[in-house]
C-alpha cells in the first residue's frame, strides 16, 4: 500500500441535513486536498458538549499518532470564548474552549494548549459559524503541517468538565450517571481502577434498586429483568437491562448518583 | 502528500438503514475504484427537494474544482421526469431534473444543462431506483474523465425552485421562512446583498413580532426571549432563540412572510 | 489514478453519538494505515438482526471484488455465540454468528465460513465490545492481506435466517412482508424468479385489499390512494402509495403474508 494521507476526524452536534458539515468538509479539502476525512459523529444532540467531550474521549485515542481531531458543539459561538488547538502526546484537537476538547485531551496526555489567533488571513473568527470560518481552516492547515503554536499563544489553561470523578468515602465508591448510551445503557464515572481493579461489592441505585454485577453482557439474561452492572470498554461500570432500554424502563436520570462499596483490593 | 482521487459527494433522503446508499456507493467504487467518496447528508427529510437543494447550495461551492457532486431527492422516480448532469464554472451536479440542483447551480455559476441519456450501456433508466442504476454510474463516469456532453443532450433550461428571492417595495424588504435547521433557527430568503450590506432596520415577523437585530449568535443571550435576527454564514437573514428552537417555541412556520426596513445604504 | 487502498465497508446499529463507531474506526486505521473506509450504516435499529442483514445483503454485492464488509448488530455479545468470516466469491464479512451475513453470502456465493479464533495476540473476545476488541482488528488484518483461515477454524455452518423465501402452492405464490424501507414502502419476499419473471397476476394482501401492480414508481399517482404493487431494485416485489407511507396509512405489519397468482409463465 501506498503512503495515505493525514486523517482529519469531524465530530458535531451539527446534523447532515443543513449543509453545515459539507459546508466544513469540503474547505477543508480545498486547504488541504489529500486530507482523508473520517467521520466520527455529527449525531451529538445540540449543544450537548458533554456528550460530545464523551464522544470524542471514546473514539479520539484510538486514531493512528498524527490524527487531527475537530469538534464543535459550541453553544457560545459568536461569544468572546476562544477556539483552541490542544497538543497531546500522540493526537492533535481543535474545536472551542468549552470543555468539548478537555477529557480526550486528559485521557491522552495533555502536552500543550494553544488559543487559536483571531486574525486573517487564513481564518477568522465569525458571528455565526466559526466552525466553517474558523475551526476548518485551522484544522487543515496543521494536517499540512503547520505548527501548532503558529496558530495560536500558548495558553496555561481550558475550560474543564467538572464532576467526571467519582469520589471515595470509607469503603464506599459514590459516583454518577454521567449519560446513556443509543441502547439505553447508563454510563457511571465509576471506574475500574476507583475500585482498584476488584470486582463492585454491593451497588446501590439512587432509587433504592441494588444493581447485580456481570462480568459480561449475556449474563443479564438470567437478572429477569433486575438491573445489571458490568464494566464495559472503557472501564467504567455501566448499568444495563437485559434486551431492554433501562432509561425507558427506571426513573433513573443522567446526574443521578449511585454507590458501590469497595469488596475487596486486588492487584491492578 | 501524494495527488489524491477525484472527490465525490453525496447527498440524498435515502437515510442509511435500507442500504440504498450502501448499493450506491459500492457502484460508483466498482467504476471509479479510485473515487474519494464524500457524505453530505442522507438525512434530507423524505422527498423534501427544497431542503435538499438548500443543503448543496450551502455545501458544494466549499469543494475543491471538479468535485462531482450527486444528488437524489426523487419523488419522480419512475416518471418520465429528466436525470441531469449540469456545469457550473467549478464543479459538476447529477440528479434529477425537479429543482434539487438549481440552487448550488446558480450560486456556482451555471454553464451548461445536459439531460442525461436514457439508452444504455453504461447506466439506465429504473423504474424504482435511477440513483443506483442511472446518476451512480454517470457520476462515477464524470470522475473517471467522461465528458458532460457524452453523458446527455444540450438542454436550454431545468426545473428551478421558485420563491427563493425576496421583493423589495418601497423602503421595505418583503420575504419568507424557507426553513429551519437543526437547532430550530429559521433562516429566510433575505440576504445580505438585498439590504446593499447595510444593517438591517426593523424586523417585523409575521406574528406581529419584532425581531431584534444582532451582530452575533452570543448577542442573542441579551434578549431575554425575544426574537433575534443575525446574518448567517451564507448572508441570509437567520431568525433565533437564545439556547432555545424557535420552531418549538413561536407560532412561525416554514413559508411565512417577514418584512424588513431598509435604514440606510452602505457600500458592498 | 494512483492505486487505491482496499475498502473496508461497516454497518452497525451503534449510532454515532457515542463514540463506539469512531473507536472501532481508529482501531482499524491504526492497523492498517491505508484502509479506505466506507459507511454502509450506522443507523440499524437497535439490534435488528434482520434489518442489518437486509442492508447488508442490498449494499455489500456492488462493492469491487476484495472489499471487507464488517458488520456489527449483535444482541449476544458477551454470549458464547461465535464471530465469523465468511468467504463469498467475491468478498469478505467479518461480524457475529446470528445470521447478520447470511443473506449477503448466500446472494454472493458462500464459499468458506471460519469460526473466528478468541485467543490473542491481535484481538481478543470482550465482554462488552467485539466490535472494537474483535471483529475490527479481525477485518482490519484481513486487509492487510492475512488469510481468512489464519484467522479461525473452518466450520460447517452458520446461523442463516429464516422465513426469507416466498412458497408456491398451485398457482399462488405465498410470501410475507420483509420490513419497511424508510419511505414506509413495504418489502416483501416475492422475487421477480419465483414468477419465473412473469408479471405478478392478482395480489392480495392479508387485510383483504387488493394490490395493483405497476411497471414504475410513478404509475402510483394514478391509483388514487390503493396500494401499489412493483419490483424493486432488488426484483422483490415492494409495496407501496404515492406520495404517502404505506407503514402508517394501513395496518399492515412486518411477517405479515401476502399472495399473488401467477398469470403466466415466460422466458427467464
Amino acid at each position: 500500500m501506498t503512503a495515505p494521507g493525514p486523517i482529519l476526524t469531524l465530530t458535531s452536534d451539527f446534523g447532515t441535513a443543513d449543509g453545515y458539515v459539507g459546508a466544513m468538509k469540503g474547505r477543508i479539502l480545498s486547504i488541504a486536498p489529500a486530507a482523508r476525512l473520517c467521520d466520527i459523529s455529527h449525531d451529538i444532540a445540540p449543544q450537548e458538549v458533554l456528550q460530545g467531550a464523551w464522544c470524542l474521549r471514546r473514539a479520539a485515542p484510538r486514531f493512528p499518532d498524527g490524527t487531527v481531531h475537530l469538534a464543535v458543539v459550541d453553544p457560545g459561538v459568536g461569544s468572546p470564548r476562544a477556539g483552541l488547538v490542544v497538543e497531546t502526546e500522540r493526537f492533535l484537537l481543535v474545536g472551542p474552549d468549552n470543555g468539548l476538547l478537555s477529557l480526550a485531551a486528559r485521557e491522552a496526555g495533555l502536552r500543550r494548549i494553544y488559543r487559536i489567533r483571531e486574525n486573517p488571513p487564513h481564518w477568522h473568527k465569525s458571528g455565526s459559524f466559526d466552525g466553517l470560518t474558523m475551526f476548518a481552516p485551522v484544522a487543515a492547515h496543521l494536517l499540512l503541517g503547520k505548527e501548532p503554536g503558529a496558530c495560536g499563544e500558548l495558553s496555561e489553561e481550558m475550560v474543564e468538565l467538572p464532576g467526571q470523578a467519582s469520589t471515595r468515602r470509607g469503603n464506599e465508591i459514590h459516583g454518577a450517571i454521567l449519560f446513556f448510551d443509543r441502547f439505553g445503557n447508563a454510563i457511571s464515572n465509576i471506574t475500574r481502577p476507583d475500585l482498584n481493579n476488584a470486582e463492585p461489592g454491593k451497588i446501590m441505585l439512587n432509587n433504592g434498586e441494588e444493581a447485580v454485577y456481570c462480568s459480561h453482557y449475556a449474563a443479564l439474561t438470567d437478572l429477569r429483568g433486575r438491573v445489571g452492572a458490568i464494566w464495559n470498554s472503557d472501564d467504567h461500570l455501566e448499568l444495563a437491562l437485559f434486551s431492554d432500554s433501562l432509561r425507558d424502563s427506571r426513573r433513573i436520570h443522567a446526574g443521578e448518583g449511585l454507590r458501590v462499596l469497595v469488596k475487596k483490593e486486588s492487584a491492578p
